[in-house]
């Protein structure tokens, strides 16, 4: 798949935003140009790619996917527009973060506005791929809206509790309703949904499994770059998941491999708020990352599931017939933990 | 209508709530916590009540219209979560916001868990009153929804610009827009889909004009409320929309009425931060609404509005033939602009 014709698809999706956006606000406002402004920043487009080659890859036409990758690139920057806010971040796609530019109360409209927007595409679903496609369409994407809640809800809980006794499979939890529904299962299953005359349960089954192992790599890699990445490249601060307490498979690595000294003390560093935080607090924290390896460990997790995921598509999944896309998940599998922003 | 039939009706809604709640989230979580906190004090319930009135104002059975109210509650919840989050409110219906009780972080994630929560009585329509019906009444909330947002952007719009050349229309429009939609039109307009076979653009425009007039009269008297009331009946902080700069009705009857030196020092007021202004700056700000009689202007204001929406009832909607139903929102239009919180 060249990356061209993923830009085919990327801008497909980027004009029905626009149409959404234009159809409901007037330009020259300022609701149009918050409402706009993280949708025109320069994206990886994972989720309405996904969504789309998903249909395109079990023989269905792609623009019938349009819709749903839109409605779920308009949520997904309605997500991190409150993530932004939430995490108190400065930067986002290399630009000063919303609630940063604009204030926290347009900001904040503006996140909910796009959430409602992005219901619109879906119900416009109902006049292309009729009623009850489109309906298990909203069901999927209600699912997967509940599953993010609930992911960022425990995740902000363990930072909350200012908990130091987690496991990778902690981890994995939230990976799984954080970000793989959102970011790969949901796309992949509403895209075979659309693609296909009728889906089975053992379909979707395979391809959620293969979404959620790529999904748990797609994080651990997101994570990592966090700590590693150019800032330039990345669009976000460097560190910021320390600043916040994140409880990032490196640092449960770091708990599970240190000594209760040094526990006592990242756990202490941990409970500080993050403006209370010192540099010097996040270089120790940076260096019992690099004592314990634990991003060594973080990238080899990543791959491990990488190449799980990789092993579902090619024995479970026959039933996607077209190489060509097939191929798309294959290649897209390793760039998303190859990956450098 | 007695006050215990109503009851009735608020006990409905709230125990289809709940079932939302638990079905969704552990008891005994941090989320389930959090999501039940708002829904659970004691309020109005303005809005599933109007719903379930207007479906049994009409000949229809009210209980077909319990998840439509059940999912306006739930909006509605998610609305004043936000709401108190950029309004940096301190109290709500008689206790902390959420977001100074748990965070911000839980707080914002609370709000559009709740949103996602109110789309699945929604799609639980389906079985209850079918699919025409069902998708009229899902496009009346995504209106709702988006004109609430749109009300809202523009309000804040005229607080960032710190405009002061506005006029009662300015107001009348965001009214419109951010109450009218969600606190009135949406609940009767869904309520009368529901309760009709067949409900004619006739009928919803009529119900439409009286929602309109209640609506900013309801607003008008919140407004009014917010300068006056008891804190412990009003729920909320007393002179929030003061220190937020809030351009209400009394504050443009204001702008409209004192000298140029008054509206100057007024302006320099109202662009102060909320955290900048001084005990002095409120006690300036509301001698001029004393000194022009803005309470009164305004208050005198919602009745014309109140009495203009008893006309609409009486003269435009005789198809409204459950005569106990339709005294219903003859009092409640009453006591929405008598009301004391």
């Amino acid at each position: 798949m060249s990356e061209r014709a993923l830009s085919v698809l990327r801008k497909k999706v980027a004009a029905r935003m626009q149409y959404y956006l234009k159809s409901n606000f007037s330009l020259n406002t300022l609701a149009y140009q918050l409402l706009s402004d993280y949708p025109t920043r320069p994206g990886k487009g994972i989720r309405p790619t996904f969504c789309l080659a998903a249909t395109a890859s079990v023989g269905g036409d792609y623009n019938n996917a349009i819709n749903t990758g839109t409605a779920i690139e308009l949520f997904h920057n309605s997500f991190l527009i409150k993530d932004d806010i939430v995490d108190q971040s400065l930067y986002r796609r290399g630009d000063l973060t919303l609630d940063k530019k604009y204030g926290l109360a347009l900001a904040a409209n503006a996140g909910d506005a796009l959430k409602i927007l992005g219901m619109s595409p879906l119900i416009d679903n109902l006049a292309s791929i009729g009623v009850r496609k489109s309906l298990q369409v909203i069901l999927e994407i209600q699912e997967m809206a509940r599953r993010s809640i609930e992911g960022q809800i425990t995740e902000l809980t363990y930072v909350k509790e200012n908990r130091v006794d987690l496991k990778p499979e902690d981890y994995f939890k939230i990976c799984e309703n954080k970000t793989c529904w959102y970011t790969i299962i949901a796309p992949c299953r509403t895209g075979i949904i659309i693609g296909l005359d009728d889906a089975s349960s053992q379909q979707l089954d395979a391809i959620t499994r293969y979404a959620m192992n790529v999904g748990i790599a797609f994080q651990i890699t997101d994570d990592t770059l966090n700590l590693t990445a150019s800032q330039v490249l990345y669009g976000k601060e460097i560190n910021g998941d320390i600043l916040e307490g994140k409880r990032t498979l490196m640092l449960i690595h770091v708990f599970n491999s240190c000594s209760p000294e040094e526990k006592q003390r990242i756990s202490k560093i941990l409970e500080t708020s993050r403006d209370a935080k010192t540099e010097a607090d996040v270089v120790y924290v940076k260096d019992l990352i690099e004592k314990y390896s634990a991003i060594e460990y973080a990238k080899k997790t990543a791959k491990q599931l990488a190449t799980k995921a990789r092993v579902v598509l090619l024995e479970e999944c026959d039933w996607m017939t077209e190489k060509r896309w097939k191929n798309f998940f294959l290649e897209q599998t390793n760039y998303l933990i190859e990956r450098e922003r």
